[in-house]
């Protein structure tokens, strides 16, 4: 089987140096960003105006003004401080959240052996000797916050540079669309290599941190670190689902009193909900994106590791074939640097139609070069031939068999991209179509919608269906971890692309609010068209990525439920199929439900400050803008707590009454069922969006037949759009948490079942030794579990409910009934 | 285990007595509207106008002049030529695929012993001797046959009887709402009966003179019948998906000139697509209703059928048990008829508020009484004790647990309807709220329908689970087969109450033409919008017993693959199960973008009529009515072959190319997703066009907020409407199909391939045998299906591409694209 070219050694200097280059870039970037001052002091300096003077490709309008500027800075500023008045109130939750989850996890993982801190035998080797439950408890317990923080550092960290760019987007606009590209491009490229590159580096620390103590018992050291996979994925609950929430709450609510009501702009200054609309851009799509992918990103890594480990990678302490999972990353971000340089150095934007094939080229680029870098990886880092633990069985595979399985889930991404992009940008006939369907109105644009959302998901699903075939096949799940992970090696360029949409929006945003000229609008929105089209393509690969991650997830908790076959022709595994693919229904009617009671009580705020502050229609008054942002932040929290019970309660609730091989039904159906609604939701959504700007744009003979802004077929686009939002930005991308949560838990709850099981059998029963024997952990599972549901409901719920109980109790009521 | 206590001469009497007291009975209800004259010469006779005189309600309104009634009676005539003219049409088609199928079917069957007409050793018992596989062959085709024949010839009077009944309820509607409720829920009964009684007494028929030539071999006799199944199912595509795009073709081309650019009214008699309209709600909603159910029917009947002959029942020669579906069917024709009495003579409904509380007191009786129906049955028709076959097993099955099987199917249909009807109802909260959301336009209208949607399919899916899991768990496949039996037995009145839908749509458009008064048009609304509840109920019983139809289908094509196990931790399982949930969403897309370009068709012919017909817009002039009525017809057959093509051809390519695990993954994803999208998406329809309803109607304080027509919130609710009407019409219920053909057609495959198989290795290894063995069937399966692939496709090709054969091919070919 022989080791990997790469020496340990090696290997130890690669990753990190990796993972710092990887943040050094982003603070350049974030440097460059900078350098375009968001004040007017400089400007009467002369040539060097906003240290881009030299390089002027198109006049100034004359804008420049001070006023102009100082009105950005203080939009900017209201929109930041929105955001971080958001983050906060949410950080609070979720501090509670992770110290209540923190606490559950030592308590189950410890009790396994009643908090021993004796040396135990291993599990998958019972001869050798594993260090005690205690400390797998502690250690999975510290991954468990080290994965939770950094989720939400580099949520914080991207949405402090989404809001610290839009303006300064907005007046890069003046000088041309080229140069307001790359500050939006450069701004997303800095969350995106922070997100990736921090990932990366914690991760690393703490696998050599806890090696310290584990010493050569890695089947304990990489079951502990999984804990920074479910760290990582928990959080994006709260980023997805409540950003969600947040985001189109404040936008449906911001459109239905200003667009249909009072008949003023979108993003007009007046209106009272439009800086909590534009910082809902910054919640859902840059924090909650992130949270998400770096979610899939972390789970993908741990899987594959905790697989390795006790593969011949683990058993044979080849580090370097351990670490194969983080030298992919490591070379993604070389990679990703490389690429971004393409947008941002090597070529330049002169016009609005070259954006978007700048953007695509993003997705090409990385890939191809991506490809080579796995090549290189996969044979300096993994041995030519190893086996690979799969469900009790070692398999063996070759080294390019390997290289197959991840290079399947880079390329598969790409075809995601590339179709969401055929889809969802107005380029192409599709988006165009369903401009045309607007001549007949509202009804046959949202039947087209729907119907080109519909079709969408056809090739996604093939080019996913493949990758799991091809990786399952050569790699059981360790290939389809490795999958997952090749379609996240590119995610700094990933995030990049997604990240700038948002940036580009709220740089329209701040035009509008600001009085800037028409010309600069029309350069802003050409952005922001590009922008849903890049938000599309991320909301993609996260659902792709996603499948991928929940299907090895399924794979560990099947092994671990000891259950041999999960087969469809049994009544309890098929009930739990067809439950299971109804979970995403009622999973997106609870989240759209709440984006609409969320937009009504916007909507009465709005209205109310409309008609109490005087003189605020004629411009003469400033609305409160920051009652709205407040009502966005209430409302996100409190309405995430029904589908977040539905999320967290369903595992509990099955696996407790109707047994393991329900459950395993029920993932499975969730999966298979969910991914079509996320794709179908995300991009007609999209498409909507791009159909209107396509008809605002008029950028050719027929858009323009269309138009103009205010023209029937424009109303009728309009509607399309809003009846979009929520399906784009909430309950479709939320349900990769659907999916995802619902795996991670039931993995979870398997282990905790088992601890609590097991203080009447043995524990040696457990392990690799229970898919031969099968014993009946799933006959145990109802008295007990049902004790433990007690248990962790009671810890849940006091710990979340801390000030407004009763709200939160009738909400969980609700969701039962 | 003893025999049934009712003797085998009994059963040969009540089985065919109840079928002809069901035809008498709809017989009678036929003679019973036919009393509503549409001439109005009796007019003057004095008191005993219409036959009803002595009993008028309400004072007529004195519009009772010749010109009214002249005018039904004209209108009525050009709806009944439309409708005509549509099924021969569509009977030309179907009479070129169905002579197509009966020839595949008789060569594939024909060929397993290369034509021998030689007996041969039966296939589970193989000391026994059975009818040569000709034999099988032969009766095959004929019972396949008699299934279509009566599917055709049931849809074809159901829409005779609504297409005679519309006007005549229009004009009962001037005498009071009662009335009118009388006659079109009667010639609703018409149909409901016609169909259940025809279905059952051909059955029984073919399978008393079947028995005439097997004798004692009853496992070939039953598989034989299972023809009937295939037949009656596969009749089906056309009614339910060409009938569907026929329907909304026309609808939403209607709508969108005269409602949208012409802003007529709906059903003016100006709209040249007016009656194509009203034609395509009998085209729809009842052949197409009523094809689908029917299938349903036969395919549970026969599936019970055929496992039944190979347990204790066959083998012990118990013909009463052998008999249980179709005596179960019987009693439900008796407990129907006695349940219409309740609606037609015990009670009478004396204000539109009465109508659906009729509707659903139809359903609860029927429920109540069938249950004690079952328990007779069950305890006179089968041994207290007998066995079930069961993938190779033989299960103890105890008579009350029989009971429990239909019993639970029969109550999930309750369960169905009752939710579908407080989904879609204006009488509750749910379609309320929507309505409400109009106040904020088009697009919250939008968004609170589809969560509305997503919403309704919760209970349905915890039914339908609930019954796979008793009737499974009780009676594996057989329990199945009758659970879909019981929730089919009210057939009658189920297909009654749908029936009730399109007759009174149509009555509202026939008083709306005939210049009727508002207050006329008040009542058939009411009518209507009961209509469209129940029309949703209708298709929540079509999708529930459709897709306990496809388990018990697909239960029997993993028996005949010799699959012991659908294993969804398989590459091959799992990527046909994310493939399959994929497959509902690409026949939507197709469906949906079939209406969209009928529909347009349709809105340039009516475009073009309103500029070339002078004095149409006046009212001097009429429109060209049988131009628009060919449009649908032509585009309705042309825009079936895309999704046709789908539903066909998947099972022959993923089974030739990967396997029946796949495929039968395949099968299983699309059944648990099928049912997700069919509920949802003919909820969300229905409860868009009540809310649309209840806003016009103006019934409550609330409503009246919202009205009148044409107000804002009302132009809201037409939106919705129109977006829900392919929703609720064409794609929702078409998934029916998707799921029910899919998994006929890959047993059907099975068999070819076997059949083609065979002839390499013995038909010895087939059967019971080969669950135990395990066989390589499903490795043999490539290249033998392969050529039978090319086999079938140039068959299926030649018969069906007659004429415009290069329009088909390339539609084909777009498909595969």
């Amino acid at each position: 089987m022989g080791a990997a070219l790469l020496s340990e050694f090696a290997t130890e200097i690669v990753v990190p140096v990796c993972a710092v280059i990887g943040i050094v870039f982003s603070l350049v970037q974030w440097v460059l960003v900078s350098r375009v001052k968001l004040t007017s002091e400089r400007h009467a300096s002369g040539s060097n105006k906003n240290g881009f003077g030299d390089s002027l490709i198109e006049e100034e309008e004359g804008l420049n003004d001070h006023n102009v500027v100082t009105k950005c800075a203080e939009i900017q500023t209201a929109i930041s401080e929105g955001a971080t008045s958001f983050l906060f109130t949410e950080y609070q939750y979720v501090g509670i959240f992770m110290i209540a989850f923190a606490i559950l996890i030592f308590l189950f993982l410890g009790s396994v052996e009643g908090f021993s801190s004796k040396s135990q035998p291993c599990t998958y080797d019972k001869e050798k000797t594993c260090k005690p439950a205690l400390a797998t408890a502690l250690f999975s317990t510290i991954s468990f916050l080290l994965g939770a923080i950094t989720s939400v550092l580099s949520g914080f960290l991207g949405m402090k540079i989404a809001t610290y760019a839009n303006a300064r987007t907005t007046l890069e606009a003046r000088k041309g669309v080229g140069k307001a590209f790359i500050v939006a491009f450069r701004s997303g490229a800095v969350m995106g290599f922070l997100l990736a590159a921090n990932g990366l580096l914690v991760l690393y620390i703490a696998i050599n941190l806890f090696k310290l103590y584990y010493g050569d018992d890695w089947e304990g050291l990489f079951e502990a670190i999984t804990g920074y996979g479910l760290g990582g994925s928990s959080m994006a609950l709260f980023g997805r689902v409540g950003g969600g929430i947040y985001t189109k709450a404040a936008d449906v609510g911001a459109d239905l009193v200003g667009k249909v009501e009072r008949n003023i702009p979108e993003d007009d200054p007046r209106n009272p909900a439009v800086i909590a609309d534009n910082v809902g851009d910054n919640v859902g799509d840059i924090a909650g994106m992130g949270s998400d992918l770096f979610g899939s990103y972390a789970e993908s890594s741990c899987a594959a590791l905790v697989v390795a480990s006790i593969s011949s990678f683990g058993v044979n302490h080849d580090f370097t074939a351990m670490l194969y999972p983080l030298l992919i990353s490591s070379v993604g971000i070389l990679v990703c640097l490389i690429t971004t340089l393409f947008a941002t150095d090597f070529f330049e934007i002169k016009g609005v139609n070259e954006i978007e094939p700048a953007l695509k080229k993003q997705l090409i680029i990385s890939t191809v070069i991506m490809t080579v870098g796995i090549a290189i990886v996969t044979w300096i880092g993994v041995p030519s031939s190893f086996t690979i633990y799969n469900f009790g069985d070692q398999k063996v595979v070759k080294n390019w068999q390997l290289f197959l399985c991840v290079g399947v889930g880079l390329w598969a991404g790409l075809i995601i991209g590339f179709v969401t992009e055929y889809y969802t940008s107005n380029a192409y006939s599709p988006v165009q179509d369903v401009a045309d369907s607007c001549r007949t109105g509202a009804a046959t644009n949202v039947i087209f919608g729907l119907a080109l959302g519909y079709k969408s998901v056809i090739i996604p699903i093939f080019a996913i269906a493949i990758s799991i075939f091809v990786s399952f096949s050569f790699a059981a799940m360790y290939g389809i971890a490795v999958a997952a992970l090749g379609m996240l090696s590119t995610i700094a360029t990933g995030l990049a692309i997604d990240a700038y949409g948002p940036i580009s929006d709220n740089a329209g945003g701040i035009a509008e609010m600001a009085g800037m000229s028409h010309r600069i609008r029309e350069r802003t929105d050409a952005l922001d068209a590009a922008g849903n089209t890049t938000a599309a393509i991320g909301k993609g690969f996260a659902i792709g990525s996603a499948a991928l991650v929940s299907l090895a997830l399924f794979g560990a908790f099947v092994s671990r439920a000891a259950i041999s076959t999960v087969d469809v022709l049994t009544p309890k595994v098929f009930i739990g199929l067809i439950v299971g693919a109804m979970l995403p229904y009622w999973f997106s009617a609870m989240t759209m439900k709440s984006v609409g009671s969320a937009a009504l009580k916007m909507v009465e705020e709005v209205r109310r400050q409309f008609n109490t502050i005087p003189g605020l229609m004629e411009g003469h008054a400033k609305p409160d803008y920051a009652t709205c942002v407040k009502i966005s932040t209430d409302a996100s929290i409190k309405e995430m707590i029904p589908p977040g019970a539905l999320v967290m309660l369903t595992p509990l609730i099955v696996g407790t009454f109707f047994g393991v091989e329900t459950l395993a039904g029920v993932l499975a159906g969730a999966l298979v069922s969910g991914v079509q609604i996320a794709i179908s939701a995300s991009n007609t959504g999209g498409a909507w969006d791009n159909a209107k700007k396509y008809i605002e744009a008029g950028a050719s003979e027929h858009a323009r037949t269309l138009g103009p802004k205010g023209s029937d077929p424009h109303k009728a686009a309009v509607i399309g759009d809003t009846v979009g939002d929520p399906l784009k930005d909430t309950s479709g991308p939320s349900l990769n948490i659907l999916i995802k949560l619902m795996a991670v838990e039931s993995l979870l709850c398997i282990g905790a079942a088992e601890a609590i099981g097991v203080e009447t059998s043995s524990v040696e029963e457990l392990g690799i030794s229970v898919s031969v024997q099968n014993p009946p952990v799933s006959e145990n599972l109802p008295v007990n579990g049902a004790e433990w549901v007690g248990l962790f409901a009671r810890e849940m719920l006091s710990a979340t409910i801390v000030n407004d109980a009763k709200v939160r109790a009738s909400k969980l009521l609700e969701v039962s009934g």
